[in-house]
């Protein structure tokens, strides 16, 4: 990489911050943006700070075309005490580079990657909210950008980071959903894209949340592309259930995607004492757990949401209904530890987070 | 719809057209392109022929995100007495509006938009290239474009055709092309996207090119993504295979991209009499047909290449050269016959073609 030093143009005309009761989920964006861009001459070059704004391309931009695009989701938290904290922001960039390599995208230096996070969140830091649930989501992606209609990789990219001020994800408290096993479409499949945060993926996705919608459920749960048989994803999050006081997700397969809140849920829950597998787990036997009432509690688990527990899974002509649809104590105990710690009201005995200094 | 009628605003400042001979794919564009926009509240508005030019889009735009593309290609050709024809546009229009449903794109108006695109070849009439094996490429897409970082179906589309002249596919006359038969990473499967032309399908597709052009072959051949057995596509093409007298293509199985250039040739085929099976083929299958000196042809079929002849097949450890590596007599006869019909050098006896009066 050429990095001829990061540079920093900040805007002229601030905008006015939204009112922090009325925040929604990516509508708004702060002052500021990161761009670098990617040519086969230059590598990545000419890392910068700027007015957030529009990107002009041409029509041909292979972006329109052949979906070679990553992206990643994190976020950043203001403290009680005013810090400014950011939760293990180097697994989303390794895994945006693990991304990358699925789609043939070159490798974003990481180090340099966070190094440009924090600064732009220095720069932007105002508009980190305070009030009870709310965070700054940050949304690193990158995009192909050579004009060209041949369907091969691109030579040139830009990799850019945008950031949301975004209200509380519960904003009645934590609801428990429910939840369509999904037997006809597929998200993923083993040599296929299921774990890289590539916008086909998602896309692909939307036909079957829209018929489990129509059904009056709030997700859908994805299984493997094989045999139909096994659990993968629920949504766009990762799954656990809790059978006879063991926690079970599935395992990495190659077609689930590696969540930093499913690694951190493991490593919260080992430390506390308590069984994990990671394995796979069929659909007959989470219904086999659920009717000799061993299957305690089920929940999603993402960087939006945190932890989303599940009340009702519809599957066949089957509906199991989850610890009365409640929210389980350990979900709840889960839920409370890992945004307590990443809100700093709680020890952080992992060093999982980044402080933004000033 | 609410169409407002179609406006034209004429390039003021024409560009100078490239030297047919040096013409290459899609780099170089016409001096026009037709946008048109989708809202909830209006549906698809304001259909426009303008002045080829930039899009200019927020870095929040669904499209960079979430992979919400679909796309089409199809050809204009000019025949020797100078009329310009369209090869069977009504089939790449519907196969659009099948890729936006799987997509969560609404649908296009269908003959709106094949009126709006003889339109657009009528302004850029001078463009379509005479040469032999030179035509007119025709990239008709459609983007997300709402500015929501929610991983939801946008409300907010645009849909476009771009037009790029094209050198012919075969600079150094007809070369049957090595393949390898992939049998790690997976194009598509059943429940997926595999049978919508979107971006998704053509990024997640370039790891395994790349792992083949290293091993020194032309292109892929795609296996089933459920037991790595059954052949699918080869390259972004569909195949054929000529095996003791016999015509075989894989069925449309919900993966597989249902080709126009598959179609005609189908209905040519049997037009002529030869047996033709759409069935499912395994490698195994047509391992065994090689050994015992039964696989006669081999062929991809497309748009860009029309008929692109196979040399030879790598699968596992076999090495299996078709016809001494030479095109075979009857794809000779396809592609001859076919690319007759869409340059009006041959009669059109199932009124494929479409004419662009003046």
């Amino acid at each position: 990489m050429i990095d001829t030093g990061l540079r920093i143009e900040r805007s002229s005309n601030p905008k006015q911050k939204p009112d922090p009761e009325q925040l929604s989920f990516g509508k708004v964006f702060t002052d500021h943006m990161f761009v670098m861009d990617y040519t086969e001459e230059k590598g990545w070059h000419d890392p910068r700070i700027v007015p957030y704004g529009s990107i002009t391309l041409d029509p041909a931009a292979m972006v329109f075309h052949y979906g070679q695009t990553v992206f990643e989701g994190l976020k950043a938290y203001r403290t009680n005490d005013d810090r400014i904290l950011l939760f293990r922001p180097e697994k989303n960039i390794q895994r945006l580079n693990r991304s990358c390599h699925r789609i043939s995208i070159p490798q974003i230096p990481e180090e340099a990657a966070i190094d440009y996070l924090v600064k732009l969140l220095q720069v932007d830091r105002d508009w980190v909210p305070s009030a009870e649930g709310t965070s700054l989501y940050i949304r690193p992606f990158v995009f192909a950008n050579e004009i060209n209609l041949s369907a091969v990789p691109s030579t040139e990219y830009t990799f850019m980071i945008i950031l949301s001020p975004v209200g509380s994800y519960y904003k009645e408290g934590i609801q428990p959903v429910n939840i369509y096993v999904e037997d006809e479409f597929t998200r993923a499949v083993r040599g296929g894209t299921g774990t890289a945060k590539t916008g086909g993926n998602y896309s692909a996705s939307y036909i079957a949340q829209e018929k489990a919608a129509e059904k009056g459920y709030a997700q859908v749960m994805w299984l493997d592309g094989i045999e139909k048989k096994y659990i993968e994803e629920v949504g766009s999050m990762n799954v656990f259930f809790k059978i006879d006081g063991e926690i079970v997700t599935p395992i990495l397969n190659g077609s689930i995607l590696e969540g930093v809140t499913r690694m951190s849920i493991i490593e919260l829950l080992r430390d506390w004492g308590y069984p994990v597998a990671e394995r796979k787990i069929s659909m007959e036997e989470l219904f086999a757990a659920y009717e000799k009432g061993k299957l305690e509690e089920a929940f999603g688990t993402g960087t939006a949401a945190v932890v989303s527990p599940i009340g009702q899974l519809n599957w066949k002509e089957h509906q199991m209904v989850i610890n009365d649809k409640r929210i389980g104590e350990l979900s709840k105990k889960l839920y409370d530890t890992l945004t307590g710690i990443q809100r700093g009201q709680l020890p952080d005995p992992f060093n999982w987070n980044r402080e933004v200094n000033e």
